[in-house]
């Protein structure tokens, strides 16, 4: 009988060149599919919600795969438990409906990007966050943060070579809060995500914690369109996907 | 002139063994003599507060060094900064009197040892806490680490081949707190610590929050001073030197 399981899984990427399968590089989709094919003997396709690119981190990913078994959605969890590496791990597996699509059906996703503010770098969790020595202002952070929110054509936050139909995204919520020991986590969530999206708007948001550019400044980079006009793309350590919705 | 420099020292002890110099393997003494020796010409000895085990992990290390320079206290911080790598960090560099002395000096040391107990292992922080998936009596376990504090013969808990004039210590605090997430902290501060002390404590204690033994049981492998009768020793990368009392 045919199956279709979601798993919702947490992943380490610092050593992994990202979700998607590729040619050569060790990516977290062919860990699993690899997995797979040691518990099953079967070559399984895993459809992710969406990728994230090479040292992007996940709390809760999410994917979903179909076959013909007679396993249970508790025995794929114990055994690609078992199989895989410490980095990678299926925090769920569930039996759902042969019509689930983890990338179709996906409303909304949620990341978060931590910033270590301080004058000193940390050794400890420092592939983790991004580390800015100078003090940046949450508050003008804040104000550019909030013309994201709505639904906007984000061209001038794309990366390069992005496969999509178009660019327009809606964008529920944008927002910097405090965390504990010079931590700022910046909380995005919207119903799609160009590639390099959070860290472009990421980068460019630094310039305006930076005072390189003001708030009013980021909006016109925003209506302009135009890559060119953004700040540097924040290094992909310090982001995490945090929750996809459906 | 010759100087005498205090250095604390935050690092992940995850790809290191341990503090001390030794012949083949990378260590952090090492590494910081390395740096002190590029910048200064001259083969420096570094005085550790302490030595940390293979894969443990210091919020605060303190070591000392001594040499003829002009060189300021902030400079050899910002120089051993911009040599070391990112998992090595000097908060702090102060120019102190020539009679400092790191491990003499010392007068209490805290080390904090986390414990991560939920049904699930996570990929992130992995390799800074101790997964135990079983639930922990944390009310016991702090019964049997209340016996701990005071002055004894801690030979109980001593790992093997430790070079030590006698095995009494002081221990001022032993408490487990609660942590987010799922994470349980213990905290523990005394005169000194013997050589894998307080992982041989906590793999005790996780014993008793397990109910394989009880307080009481826990009582007598301490006063027993046998090595013998205690527990396992947990995994070193649970454990973090967290200050140094000078």
């Amino acid at each position: 009988m045919e199956k279709n399981f979601k798993i919702t899984i947490e992943y380490d990427g610092t050593n992994y060149h990202g979700w998607q399968r590729q040619k050569k590089d060790k990516t977290i989709q062919e860990e699993i599919e690899k997995a797979l094919f040691r518990i099953t003997g079967q070559k399984i396709t895993l459809t992710g919600s969406g990728r994230t690119d090479s040292g992007v981190h996940a709390l809760s990913q999410v994917a979903n795969f179909k076959l013909k078994t007679d396993l249970t959605a508790n025995i794929f969890l114990k055994a690609l438990n078992s199989i895989l590496k410490d980095d990678i791990i299926i925090k769920k597996c569930e039996e759902v409906s042969l019509s689930f699509h983890a990338r179709f059906d996906a409303k909304n996703k949620t990341y978060h990007y931590f910033i270590l503010n301080g004058k000193l770098p940390r050794a400890i969790g420092r592939m983790y966050h991004w580390h800015i020595c100078h003090p940046l202002d949450i508050n003008n952070m804040n104000l550019a943060a909030s013309y994201l929110v709505g639904e906007h054509d984000f061209a001038a936050f794309e990366g390069a070579g992005s496969p999509r139909a178009h660019t327009v995204r809606r964008i529920f919520m944008a927002e910097f809060v405090k965390g504990n020991d010079g931590m700022i986590i910046f909380k995005i969530q919207a119903s799609g995500f160009l590639r390099f999206m959070v860290r472009n708007i990421v980068g460019t948001l630094k310039d305006v914690g930076s005072e390189k550019i003001t708030p009013d400044k980021f909006k016109e980079i925003l209506l302009s369109k135009n890559r060119k006009n953004a700040g540097p793309t924040a290094p992909p350590q310090g982001l995490f996907l945090v929750h996809v919705c459906y």
